[in-house]
């Protein structure tokens, strides 16, 4: 298979998988973000790297957000949101994270392919997309591209939509978001 | 503007910038990958998160790769690769990693939307996506989305395929690959 | 109180505490390192950053040695090391970390100043020392140095000794070192 | 040599280099650290794993830090201040970033052993620690340790001194920072 039927099936299973992502619930996830006092990141992996453009991505637009275990997090308290990201729903230290940020009384939003899973019980707010997961469970979505790569690619886009939602929401100029672009690179 | 409508309109533009990459040079920049002894990844920001996703399954593909500054990365030499990504060609500290590439005897490939550049003349081989940049080029390709995000969601793409073509010459098979997946998550 | 004799109290410090650790325990330490496959190292916040330090030290020294969770870190398998350190030995995700590197047949060597924790019992072996902790034990050795910065300090001096023990066993040259030192910075 | 006196020999050097530091100097560091808006920390490999031990305890003493290329950290400007480290004061993504800071109007404090350096000319000021770098000069100080171990041991034990310098004069309570530190652990 050449660049261009590759690149032309990943474009189309990206715009199913997305396409079936609830309007309703990206709507509340929009809300809880801009009603945060601090947003965090957590996962592993591919996923965690999309979490983490996502969080650069929420401070330009001026919204305090930050990766659990970077050097410059503060702690996480009530009144603040954890964004975690888990194609299973299973992912171990993504669980433990997430009981910590409960604990402390701050809100969980999952990002995922399972929802009958041990981080969407726990989640105040899921956003479902039926990619397949290293589970591969019955019925599930059928991708040609390598193992959890579709829901990587589907964290980044459905991310940059929600960014855009919100810079439109909030009225943030181009200007001022590249002011707030990191300069020492 | 809801999700649906920003998702499609993502989507659209992913599908032509992706179109405008050059067959014959992807097909180059594979042999360069299987080719080399080792591959190294280096950018900043966002670009940096794409090449680190793609570093990772590279690794899943039993070639040997390292996002530069991580703690077990080696040092250089004849015979590696070094990959950058950079959408202006102008990224200071990338440049001058590039050209640390160079002088220890190692190849480099670009990605980058501005071949005419400090590091699109620096490269032995350069990949472009006509995606806009920072430098707000006349005559550029119109994105709705915000700064750089369309070459950050391209690179992703563009590496997610390029690592199933990989896949798919090698003849690795999915079982040896998830093998390879980091299991301490 | 002026630089001089703060610098004096935080070295005369790191002797004390230094001086408890057991000698026999350290061989054996050495020995499951240079017994190891491929070593792997955990923790959180400034222990990991100590713990990267050593990671980076031990590939200089020939011996692969990985951070969890960065890029190229493979899975960890029967054979390898996992070497954990906490102060409280109750870091909840440094214990998931070391289960699962128990479930998949690793070892798992612990720095500690609490050995009667989760940790400590989990682990294979254990160094203490006996530094104070974040849970304000009752006698426990008294620093004058700020939250656990003495229990750091002594993870980063333990671990440099333990590399030049390790160098002059397995009798690696400078030149060697150098060579394996990275050089894309 | 066993682990008491290799252990003893390290404790010895730290004392002896970091009996060098100059006093007047130190002052002067943690005015531009209590003075600045924002204080960014930059270097590589060991050494940038002390400076973000140092940056992570600078947050818990309520002075805002960041490490140069970390998803969350903020573009410099006139009134922040760059802290680099660097042995031999010339590593050059070292010397790009100091470059790109003093452009932005922010000040540059430098760490090193060798003042005469490319770093040395470009600060507002610089801690001089006579440790032996990689440069291998004549004259410098002996160490038995590894490669630039003793350097890297003094940025810890130097920025640890610094900042219980900095919590007496700030006056800052052991309550208020354990309340400033990361919980999602």
């Amino acid at each position: 298979m050449d660049f261009p039927s590759i690149k032309q099936k990943a474009i189309e299973e990206l715009g199913e998988v997305l396409g079936e992502v609830d309007q309703e619930s990206v709507g509340k996830f929009i809300g809880m973000i801009t009603g945060a006092n601090k947003v965090f990141v957590t996962g592993v992996g591919r996923a965690m790297l999309m979490l983490q453009a996502f969080a650069r991505r929420l401070n330009h637009l001026k919204i305090k957000a930050y990766v659990v275990g970077e050097t410059s997090t503060p702690p996480i308290e009530k009144g603040d949101l954890l964004i975690a990201a888990s194609g299973s729903g299973e992912t171990v230290t993504t669980v433990s994270i997430s009981k910590l940020a409960r604990e402390n009384g701050a809100k969980v939003a999952l990002i995922t392919a399972r929802e009958e899973s041990t981080l969407g019980k726990l989640a105040d707010i899921y956003i479902k997309i039926p990619c397949p997961t290293k589970l591969k469970l019955e019925g599930e979505y059928k991708s040609v591209q390598l193992m959890a790569t579709l829901f990587e690619q589907s964290l980044l886009i459905f991310f940059d939509c929600v960014a855009l939602m919100i810079k439109r929401q909030t009225g943030i100029s181009d200007e001022e978001m590249r002011r707030l672009h990191a300069n020492l690179e």
